[in-house]
């Protein structure tokens, strides 16, 4: 029966457009370290309570005047000033000076002093006598108080992903203390009588559970974290109460294993029998990783991902993803994409996105991409000789040998 | 002096290939567990110790056969054999069977059977016995013990950064430990009189440290970690002894400010002082971040960045960042790059590599990438602004208005 329904599939952007209709996840939010929210996302408008740069400052190092002294100076009619004071970069100028002072690069500027000289366009007649040869327009050469930051302005918006800049920023507006949405709790279950853990002994007849692993890998690659459920048994009773205790105490539930159209094929059965479900899809138009299922329990996200890992982790890449950046309702990061020339031909279904698994090398300038030999969906081994993916989209049947096509890398091209 | 020394000015990959040469830094190895190895540099080669899978496998639902029995069978002269068994998934197959075994994809096959019948070619003539009515190629539909990976190779080699899809080989391998680099120790010295950090008082004159935060969040961006030193004043002496200290406790060392051709120009004086440098290069071909320098000191690498933010951080992306992955000797992973047309002229000089910020965005299927208005180096704000770098090298004096340019994304892009 399974495998009638899965011969009906749903495109991935179809299922993600579906799924996303009935979210009601509502994240709270906690303050945290401004220097701890790297890839965290922002839960508050950041605005300005400064001024940056919060003084006049000097933009080079010279002379700082006062720019209607300046207007009428030229070669025929030299401008003497005397420098009656220095300025050091993070000294406050004293007050009430005349003529000129001496500035850097980022000395604030006394009150009334609007124009600086370059130190190059003056001469020094005396230790503290300056001689000015040409005119400078007035306000020449100062960082203008609130040039760079307004007080008021909205500098980062609520929504954004915190990236190493916008740390910078809150240390520069002073703001060590942010509020930043909280964490996804995302829970993975392997499911299958016949997994076991890589520390467990030698039974040769088990299947060591890998994808638990690469998921919460790849999760902490998206400055996201997924804690592991131990595996449950394909026992209907005990796999729908594991379903119902993980969707009740996190926000995403992934389950691998037991979607696949055999007769263990008990986990959908068990999501539907755990909770309300508003929503799902079972049979998702991607290879490997076509048995993928998504289903929205209690407005939260239920993934239904294969327990073969080439499988588990496409489902993961093409479905589980996408939705986890719509549940923080932020832009997923850009990919690195690179194009290169396909070294041999390729095949895929249409209706089908195949994710094929390709070496990508240099040869010269060129860049060359070659299909990993691939033996079934179980072979994780393909994925550590690869460094990227070909995505064949739904509407085509494949590339020749020769063609110019888009690689997702996931790793670096060696030589 | 500085100016002068300033004027002539070293390029990006000249300094990089010339400091490589002198560099010593010998990182020692630590063992860890494999699940927490994202982003690690492998310090062993990885060899399987079984083979993958370890036994022959059934790559479909259907039944395993002795594959010399199907020879001869056809329409014609259907094939009766008695099912005498079931494998179930993670099950131990029983010896000594005659005939059919049922088995599942990924059954274990019991020993003699190397054929599996999918079940779609079965007629179950009765619950036990089943008919077929043509011959399989012996050894069809069959995983081979050790097809995926075999007992004894080298599954990943010593060097590589550790993905996600490694962590997965290794829960594959049983392989809970692994021996990865130690981590660089990574030190960052901000140096000015006017260095203030984000929580101190409200003095507008002095300059509030951002650098130090930018740079940390940077490097944990690429896996690797970096503390702060205390800001140290402009004193030749403290200086001195401040950098000996960090040279002598860590593999590299940041320095921020005091680089610039003021008076306050005392960090490389400082560096020469504290240890003995094998190679110094000052005034590096990137703007902003000329007045860049990098020594190579008693085998350690020692970065003196701009203090003005934009500056600080192209000389780490520039500069710092490639080095580091030298020092690991790993090549740096990919980064995203797209192509967008220009939507205003840039210009730059030859014989400088300058990282112009750029906001990109969507139309239609189109990118544009539209220059961030500047207002010096100290702006941070150009750069929480934009979400990439168009880096125009050294041979080019800049593009024109709707030129197709390459731009190194740094964050997404929006609508």
């Amino acid at each position: 029966m399974g495998y009638r329904f899965l011969k009906k599939l749903t495109k991935v952007d179809d299922a993600i457009a579906l799924v996303s209709k009935h979210l009601t996840i509502e994240l709270g939010s906690e303050e945290i370290n401004f220097d701890e929210s790297l890839g965290r996302v922002l839960a508050e408008d950041v605005i300005s309570r400064v001024d940056i740069p919060p003084v006049n400052k000097s933009a080079v190092d010279g002379y700082a005047v006062k720019g209607v002294d300046l207007l009428s100076a030229s070669r025929y009619s030299p401008l003497r000033l005397k420098v009656v004071d220095e300025v050091k970069i993070g000294e406050r100028p004293s007050k009430g000076a005349q003529g000129a002072v001496k500035v850097a690069t980022g000395s604030a500027l006394p009150d009334g002093f609007d124009t600086v000289i370059p130190a190059e366009y003056v001469d020094l007649i005396e230790d503290d006598e300056i001689e000015v040869l040409r005119s400078f327009p007035i306000g020449d050469n100062v960082i203008q108080r609130g040039e760079d930051v307004k007080k008021g302005k909205v500098v980062l918006k609520r929504g954004r992903i915190m990236n190493p800049f916008d740390i910078g920023m809150l240390a520069q507006l002073k703001k060590t203390r942010v509020r930043v949405l909280e964490k996804l709790r995302i829970a993975i279950l392997p499911t299958g009588s016949e997994m076991i853990e890589p520390g467990e002994g030698g039974d040769l007849y088990k299947t060591v559970d890998t994808n638990a692993y690469t998921l919460s890998a790849l999760c902490r690659e998206s400055w996201m974290e997924a804690h592991h459920i131990n595996a449950v048994k394909d026992d209907l009773e005990t796999l729908t109460q594991a379903i119902r205790s993980a969707i009740r105490n996190n926000h995403v539930l992934i389950t691998t294993g037991g979607t696949s159209v055999g007769e263990l094929d008990l986990v959908p059965e068990a999501v539907q029998r755990a909770e309300s479900v508003k929503s799902m899809v079972r049979g998702i138009g991607i290879r490997p990783g076509r048995p993928t299922g998504v289903a929205v329990v209690d407005g939260r996200l239920v993934f239904m991902l294969s327990g073969f890992p080439t499988a588990c982790i496409v489902g993961f890449i093409a479905l589980v993803r996408p939705l986890l950046y719509k549940v923080i309702n932020a832009p997923e990061p850009p990919k690195p994409i690179v194009r290169a020339i396909l070294k041999s031909k390729v095949a895929s279904s249409l209706g089908v996105a195949s994710y094929v698994r390709v070496k990508v090398g240099r040869v010269g300038e060129e860049l060359f991409a070659e299909p990993v030999r691939v033996m079934g969906s179980s072979s994780i081994s393909s994925l550590t000789e690869a460094n990227g993916f070909l995505i064949i989209p739904p509407e085509s049947e494949g590339f020749d040998s020769g063609s110019e096509v888009q690689i997702h890398l996931y790793d670096s091209i060696q030589g």
